[in-house]
C-alpha cells in the first residue's frame, strides 16, 4: 500500500516537487501524472477536462470505450476499466451508488489504490453514506470522499469567485493529504474533514437550500401577512361595510402599505439582535458567554433580513410611483379652488417634497448597502470599512426611512378619523416598532452604558480586571454587521 | 540544459519544497529566488513588482538601465540584458514581436534558459504566434507562451475574483510545469495547453470581444428591430396616412411598446432552447447524443439573453413611468363626468392596479435573478439553490410578465379598432410566443412525458435499461439556468 | 534554530512534499502538522478553525484552558502555553500588545521559534510596531508579521472572492517563506513585505477607511455644494426677495437640479484627467514621465468619481419622477385651452419625449457600467471588453446626458428671463464643462494629434525613434477606465 502511494503521491506533488526528483521516481514525463476516472458521465467528462488542463494524464475507464470517447477531451484516454486502473493510484469513482457492486469485478484492480468518491445524492441520505458504502465493498482501497459540493459545470467552466471550497474526509491521514494537495492543484481550496464518517455531513451539503435564509424568509412572510391583513381589514373591508369611505384597490393600494410597512419592520429586526446581545453581555459581563439559541439564529439572519427589507423598500417605492398622484395623495398636494368651487392640484407642498426626499435617501443608500454586501464588493473592503457602511449608514437608512414615514403622517397624526375602524392608521402602526429600537439603542448609547459595553466587547470581563484576548481591528463586533456576509 | 533547471527548479519551488534542500542546493538566500525580465514597459514594470511580492528576486534586462531604473518597484534590480541573463534560469520576454531579433546579441547568453513569451497581438495573428516566432529564433531555448491574458493593471492590483487562468503551453513537458508552478505562486490558476502550437490560440483569446454576446445580441436586434418597425408602422405611419387617430410619439410612445415587447419575447428565448433539447432527448432517447450546433450555440446565449431582457424589462419600465399618466392610459382610471360633460380621472381602476402590480413584482423578481447572475454570488450557492433562483424563479418571471400583459389588454382585447391597419395590437402580437412556449412546456410536463426526460437526464437510455454514468445532485440540467454563468 | 526550521518547515510544506520524506523526518502522522496559537480570543478561535479545517494540528495555549475549551473547535486542543509550545515550531501570537510582557514566563519555550505577530491596533500606531516591540522582547525568536489584514470573520466563513493577499514581512527570509507558504496552505495569496519593518506599514493597512474614496468624495461635495447654493439663491432666495415667481420648494425642487448638475458634472471629471494625461504626453513626447502628482491622484479617484455620478444620477432619476407633472414641466406638455380659457395638459410633446429618452437610456447605460465595475464581473473580463465597456460606452453615456440635458432647455436656450437674478440657468450652467470636455476631446482626436498620442501609448518616444517597451493587448490605457477597479 504504502509503495502505491509512493508511486502515486510523486504524481500530484508533481507540481510541487522539482522535476529532477520526479522523473528519477519514475520513467514517465514528469510533467503529466496518471489519475483514472471510473464513468463516463457529464461529471467524468468535465472533471476529465480539468484534470488534463491542469496537467495531469487522465485515463477514463468506461464500460463502452468506444461509444464514449467522442464525448472527451483531448488528452484524455477513454479504455476499458482494467487498462485505465492498472496505471493509476489514485482513482475518481464517477458512477451512482446503485452500480458501486459492479465494480466488485475490478476487485483486484482497486486494491491499494485511493478511491475518491465524488457522487451526490438526491435526498439527505440516512445512516451510511456513498462513501462509506464503497468502503465497505473494497476494505483494501482507501476511499477519500470530496469534489461531491463541485458541479460538472463548475468544472469545465473557469469561473470562480465565491466558495472555492472542497470538503475532503477519509480515515486515511496520507490519503486526504494526497487528495487535499490534488484540489489545491486544481485550484480549489482543500477543507479537512477528518475521517470517513464525516462523508455524510458532506453529501449533505449540496442538498441544503438557502439554508441561511429560512429564518428571515419566515419573519418576512410574518410580518408581511400581518400588515396585509391588517391593511385589508382597515381599508377595504372595514369601509366597504361602513360605507363611510370607498374601499380601496387591494393591488397596489393595500399591497403599497403593506410593504411600506414591512420594509421598515424588516429593518428593525435586523438592528434589534445586536442590542439584545449588548444587554446580554452588559448582564452577563463578558462576551465569552454564549447568547441564547434563539438570539445567534436571529444574529446569522441579519444579513438576509437587511436585503428582504431592501427588497420590500424597492417594491414599495415601485407601487407608490404608479399611484403618485394628487388622486391618492391629495394631502400633500398644494390646492386651489376654482370660482367654480373646483378644487385644481399643483406642485407638492413642503411636507409632500420633504416626504419624498427622504424617501429616496432611504432607498438609495439602502441600495448602496446591498451592493456592498455582494462578497466580492464586501471582501475587498477591510473590516472597518464594511463595519462603516452595513452599521454607520444602516442606521442613516432607518433614520430616514423614520422621517419619511413621520413626515408623511405629520399633519394628520392626531386626526380621529384616523382612529375609525378600532384601529390605528398604517403609518402610526408601523412607527411603533422603530420608536421602541430608537429608544433601546439610546441606552446602550448613555455614558454609564456605552464604555462598558464595548471595554466587554474588547474582551473585558467582571470576574477578573484584565484579558489576554486579542480583538483584531478589523474583527466584527456583534451589533453590525446589516448584510454582512 | 537540465543543469539550468535544476538551478532554477529549486527556485520556483522554494514555496514548496522545505528550507534545507533549498539551502542545500545553491549557497543563495532560498527565500528568494532570481527570476529575469527583458525589457522596461508597463507589463515589465507590473510583473516586476508581482514576483517581488512573491518573494522571489527580480533582475530587468534594459537597454537603458539608468533611466528605466525609477520606473520599477524596490527589490527588483535593473541592469543590462548581459547581467540580467547571467544569474536567472527562467526569462520573461517583455518586448514587441518586432524587437525579437534584437535579442540576437544575447543569443548565448539564452541558450538553455526558459523564456517565458507574454506578448499579445492587436489583431487575432495568422499562422505562426509570437511564441513559435521566437522559439524559432533561439533553438538552444525553451520557449513558454503564457501570462498574456494577464494585464499589467491585474497583475499591480492585488484583486482578484473572477478568472485567475492563465494558459501555459510549450513543447517541452518540464518547462511548461515549472512555468505553471510559477503561475500558482503568483496567485493564479495555470491551465495546460500543451504544445507550443496552441500559443496561437492562446494570443487569440485577450482579443474575443465578448464573444458570449455575439449570438444574444444578434437575437436581441433582431426582435428590437421587428417590433420597432411593427408599432412604427401601426401608430404612427398608419395614423399618419388615414388620420383616424392622432399619430403617438416615438421616442417614448413608440420606444416604450417595442422595449416592453422585446423584454417578454427575450425572456421566451430563454426558455424555448431548453424544451427544445428536452424534445431532442426523447427523440433520440438518450442526453449523450449531440444536440444541432444551432441548439448548442442557442443554449449557450440563455445567460445574456436573460440580461438583455432584464435590460429591457428596466428600460420599458422606465419610460413608463415617464408616460404613466390618464392621458396615456386613460382605460385603466377611474373617469368621472362632470355636469359640463367634463370627463375627470380618479383613482386607478382594478383593472389597472392589477396590471401595474403584476408588471412590478416580475421586474422585480427579474432584478433578483440578475443579482443572483453575478458570479460571485452564483459561485456562493450550491447547485440546487442556483437552479432554484435560475429556473422556478425565472418561470414565475415570466408567468407574471404574461398576466401583466394580458390583464393590459384583457377588456379591450376583442375590440375591433385593435384590428385597424390590417395588424393586430402590439401587446396581442406580444403575446404568440408566450402561448407557445407555455403550451410547449405543459406538454413536457405530462405525466407520460415529464418522467421519461428526467430518467433520460439521468442518464438513462433507451438502447440499453441501466446506465453508469453519474448525476451529481449539484449538476446542470439542460432545461435549467435563465442567466447561469 | 535550524533544528526548529526543520521540524517546523515539513510540518507546514507537508501538502507539498511527498508523505514519505515527511513520515521519514518525524514520527507524527504527516498529514497534521502542529501549530501553536497563544490566547483564546475570537481571532484565535476562528484561526483554529481555519487551520484545523486546512489540515494541521492546532494547540492553543491558553491561561485558563478548562474555562476556554468550549469555545474552540473540535481538534484544537486547549491547553497550557508550556504545553503547546512544547510541540510547535510555529507560533501565532494572538494577545495584545499590553499583554506582550506576560509571555517573559515562556522566554525559552518560545526561543528558536517563529512567532507570527496579527495584532492591529485601534489607530495608526506611531514609531514601532507591534510586531517590532515584540521582537524586542525576544530577541531569541523569529519575528514574522502577517494576517492582521484576515479577520476572525472571513476566516470562519470560508467566503472569497475579494482580496485573499496576506501581508508578510520578517526579517529572517526562511521564515518569511515558510509562513508565506503556510499563507498559501490556508487558501490567502502571500505578499512579500520584506523586513519587519514593514509591519509598521502593515499594520497601517487594516485601519484606513475607503482611501481610494476620500478625493472623489472631497470633490462630490465640492461640485454638489456649489450647485446647490446656486440653485437655492436663483430659485428660492431671489424669488422670495423680488417676489417675481414663486419661490420653489428645497427638498426635491432644488435638490433634484443639484443631483442632476453633479451627476453630469462629476462624469466629466473621469474623462478630464484621461485628456490632460494624454496632453502631457504629447507635451513630453513619452508616456515614461511621470505626471504631475495631483494628475496621478485624479486618475486614480476615476472609478470612484464614476459610480458617485451614478449614485447622484439614480437619485435625480427618483426625484424627478416624483415631480413629473405638468405642475412642475408644463412646457414639456400639450396644452390644450378650454372655451373657459381654462389649460388643459395631455400628452407629451416630441421634445418631452426626446428629453425623458436619453434620459431614460444615459441612466440606464451609466448602471451597466457600474455593475460591470463589480470587481468579480469585471475579472471576468479580458481587457479588450473592459476597455469596450468602460470608455466607449462610457462616452456614449456622456453624449446621451449632454442630449438630455440640451434638449430641455432648447426651446428656451435665449429667453431672457433665463437671465434673471444675474445668473444663467442651472442647465445651462451644467453644460459648461461638458463643452469643455467635449470640444478637448476632439482635439486629441484630430488626425494630427490622435495617431501619435496613440504611438506614444504603444511605448514610442519623440527622443529615440523605437522602443522596446511591450504593450499588451489588455494593458490598461490611462484614458480609458470610467469604473475601472
Amino acid at each position: 500500500m504504502t509503495a502505491n502511494y509512493s508511486t502515486f503521491s510523486n504524481g500530484v506533488h508533481m507540481s510541487a516537487v522539482s522535476v529532477e526528483e520526479g522523473r528519477a521516481r519514475d520513467g514517465r514525463d514528469p510533467g503529466r501524472q496518471t489519475v483514472a476516472i471510473l464513468g463516463s458521465g457529464d461529471y467524468s467528462r468535465s472533471l476529465a477536462g480539468r484534470l488534463v488542463q491542469a496537467g495531469f494524464t487522465v485515463v477514463v475507464g468506461s464500460r463502452d470505450p468506444d461509444r464514449n470517447a467522442r464525448f472527451f477531451t483531448q488528452g484524455a484516454d477513454v479504455t476499458t476499466r482494467r487498462a485505465a486502473l492498472s496505471g493509476a493510484g489514485l482513482v475518481f469513482v464517477a458512477i451512482h451508488r446503485e452500480n458501486y457492486p459492479d465494480l466488485q469485478a475490478d476487485r483486484d484492480a482497486l486494491a491499494g489504490k485511493i478511491l475518491i468518491d465524488v457522487s451526490n445524492n438526491t435526498e439527505i441520505p440516512e445512516g451510511e453514506s456513498n462513501a462509506e458504502y464503497l468502503a465497505s465493498l473494497f476494505p483494501d482501497s482507501t476511499v477519500v470522499k470530496g469534489f461531491n459540493v463541485v458541479s460538472a459545470w463548475s468544472l469545465s467552466s473557469g469561473l470562480f469567485g465565491g466558495s472555492k471550497e472542497v470538503f475532503i474526509s477519509s480515515d486515511d491521514g496520507n490519503a486526504r493529504k494526497t487528495v487535499m494537495q490534488l484540489a489545491q492543484d486544481l485550484g480549489f481550496v482543500p477543507v479537512d474533514y477528518g475521517s470517513l464518517r464525516a462523508a455524510r455531513e458532506i453529501e449533505a451539503i449540496p442538498l441544503r437550500l438557502l439554508p441561511s435564509w429560512h429564518l428571515a424568509l419566515k419573519m418576512f412572510l410574518v410580518v408581511f401577512v400581518t400588515f396585509f391583513l391588517y391593511c385589508l381589514y382597515r381599508i377595504v373591508i372595514f369601509r366597504a361595510i361602513t360605507g363611510i369611505n370607498q374601499a380601496s384597490h387591494i393591488p397596489v393600494s393595500v399591497m403599497n402599505m403593506t410593504f411600506a410597512g414591512t420594509a421598515i419592520t424588516l429593518l428593525c429586526l435586523v438592528y434589534i439582535p445586536g442590542i439584545f446581545a449588548a444587554f446580554a453581555q452588559l448582564y452577563n459581563g463578558t462576551k465569552y458567554k454564549r447568547f441564547p439559541n434563539w438570539l445567534d439564529k436571529w444574529m446569522l439572519a441579519r444579513k438576509q433580513l437587511g436585503l428582504l427589507s431592501l427588497l420590500a423598500s424597492i417594491v414599495h417605492a415601485f407601487l407608490s410611483f404608479m399611484i403618485w398622484s394628487p388622486s391618492y395623495y391629495s394631502r400633500l398636494f398644494e390646492q386651489t379652488v376654482t370660482p367654480s368651487g373646483e378644487v385644481k392640484y399643483g406642485k407638492l407642498r413642503w411636507s409632500g417634497e420633504t416626504f419624498l426626499l427622504f424617501g429616496a435617501l432611504s432607498l438609495f443608500l439602502m441600495a448602496v448597502l446591498g451592493v456592498s454586501s455582494i462578497p466580492s464588493v464586501s471582501n475587498a473592503m477591510n473590516w472597518r470599512e464594511f463595519n462603516f457602511v452595513q452599521s454607520k449608514l444602516g442606521w442613516v437608512v432607518l433614520i430616514f426611512a423614520i422621517v419619511h414615514n413621520a413626515v408623511y403622517g405629520a399633519e394628520v397624526f392626531t386626526l380621529p378619523r384616523l382612529f375609525s375602524s378600532y384601529t390605528i392608521a398604517v403609518f402610526q402602526l408601523t412607527l411603533v416598532l422603530p420608536a421602541i429600537l430608537v429608544l433601546m439603542k439610546v441606552v446602550t448609547l448613555l455614558p454609564c452604558v456605552g464604555p462598558r459595553v464595548d471595554r466587554i466587547r474588547r474582551g473585558w470581563e467582571r470576574s477578573k480586571p484584565a484579558t489576554h484576548a486579542v480583538t483584531t481591528a478589523d474583527e466584527p463586533q456583534e451589533e453590525t454587521s446589516l448584510m454582512s456576509a
